[in-house]
């Protein structure tokens, strides 16, 4: 296709299939839905769709993949689930073995993809609504249990923003409409309510103290089924590498509730 | 449990446990989520719960139990789905064979049960916004398709409601909010859109004709996996019978939308 003909989200695709775009997808193809990757065997694909719908929060799927197929017909017509994200993580026996820019060497025929929706999504309509969204945020660890299923379990993760208390409000109101994108807070105020790990955040240095005057808010994330796979060593997961997601033809505007 | 001491929800189930409570569910426990049962033996499980996420409309999964499980741990503890529900209806290669008011006789370690939200659960907040919901309203067969997913396809079923302009609005605000309960309406107008067969309703005589000043409106209905069943002519398949729902210990305010 002509990159003048392509929509926003194909022409952000076709850069990434083609090496030009190599980094985070937050900020590209505004609009647009965009997931989390997940890739496990055949085998672990009942159990682990069944620990998405228990924890929809963390986990809200958007389209599964018949075995082997790496097209995701129903979100993205065309797209390769192969190539056209900018990085993957690999994990082997829960442990993060490699990064890759392609996936085409590890592919097998019983591999079943999911496609998990995002918070980057509703980045957007935050912004719109007066939240920033780029500074005060951090991914964290906390001590709260998923609910398991079949071998998949361990504990949330969550992004936490600081947020004033007039945003916190408008927050609440904007996210609970992307319910497919990790919807409402799952908690607001005190950290330790989760067992929050503010000293080892998932990115960066340590959270520093409070300012007075914030709240910090708390959304389930999506690196939440990483965790998972290595907490119950799951032999192959492939997933999208942290802020490097998948961008679907959906219209965030379309999937959310009015 | 001493009954006084029981929640609307468990007193109701109570009462169908004991006999004492044999007809449709609807306006028992009013408040609480009303659920669709589904209930497949394990070899079928992954392809039906793709099915449903493939479907949401239709089909939003509240609950996957473990194989040979009956108690619905996560949405109604202490409750059992071989004889909480007050009808099944039991379908073999596809063919309603027979209906049951308990299903013990029937268990299989093998099988797995997908609790799936009922329309009924908004229906209070609809009549609280206005809108009846009790008459002009019919269950029918459509000839647009689902996603297939495995064995699993078929035609959509769809809820019709006939409503006035001011009303269609409203329904469509209040329902949205419900997205684990069908949510919002799938289309609006001519029933000749979705292959709607207004000649043969699933239950009653064949739709009149439409009085001047009346929208149709139309939702996803829960039937639509039993339809699936019978085109698939899938060996075995438990449900409830229709408009004979599990009542869990949610609250429908608690899962709806601000």
């Amino acid at each position: 296709m002509e990159p003048s003909k392509m929509t926003p989200a194909q022409a952000a695709r076709f850069a990434i299939r083609t090496g030009r775009h190599t980094g985070p997808t937050h900020g590209l193809a505004l609009g647009y839905v965009q997931c989390n990757l997940v890739i496990l065997r055949r085998a672990l694909a009942f159990d682990f769709l069944v620990y998405c719908q228990r924890n929809p929060r963390a986990c809200p799927v958007l389209e599964v993949l018949e075995p082997g197929e790496s097209e995701p017909r129903l979100s993205a017509p065309g797209a390769d689930l192969r190539f056209d994200l900018p990085k993957y993580a690999i994990y082997r026996n829960g442990i993060r073995t490699q990064e890759e820019h392609g996936i085409e060497h590890l592919w097998e025929p019983e591999l079943v993809s999911f496609l998990i929706g995002s918070g980057i999504t509703f980045d957007q309509a935050l912004e719109r609504a007066g939240v920033p969204t780029h500074r005060d945020r951090w991914v964290l660890r906390t001590r709260r249990p998923t609910v398991p299923a079949g071998p998949f379990h361990g504990n949330l993760v969550v992004t936490m923003r600081w947020l004033t208390p007039a945003q916190a409000i408008v927050a609440t109101q904007v996210s609970s409409r992307f319910p497919m994108n990790h919807g409402a807070p799952i908690h607001m105020g005190d950290p330790a309510e989760l067992g929050a790990d503010l000293q080892q955040p998932l990115f960066g240095p340590p959270v520093p103290a409070l300012p007075p005057g914030l709240i910090p808010v708390f959304w389930a994330c999506g690196v939440t089924p990483q965790a998972a796979a290595e907490t119950a060593r799951i032999d192959l997961m492939i997933t999208h590498s942290p802020a490097h997601g998948f961008i679907t033809d959906l219209l965030a505007d379309q999937l959310c509730i009015p």
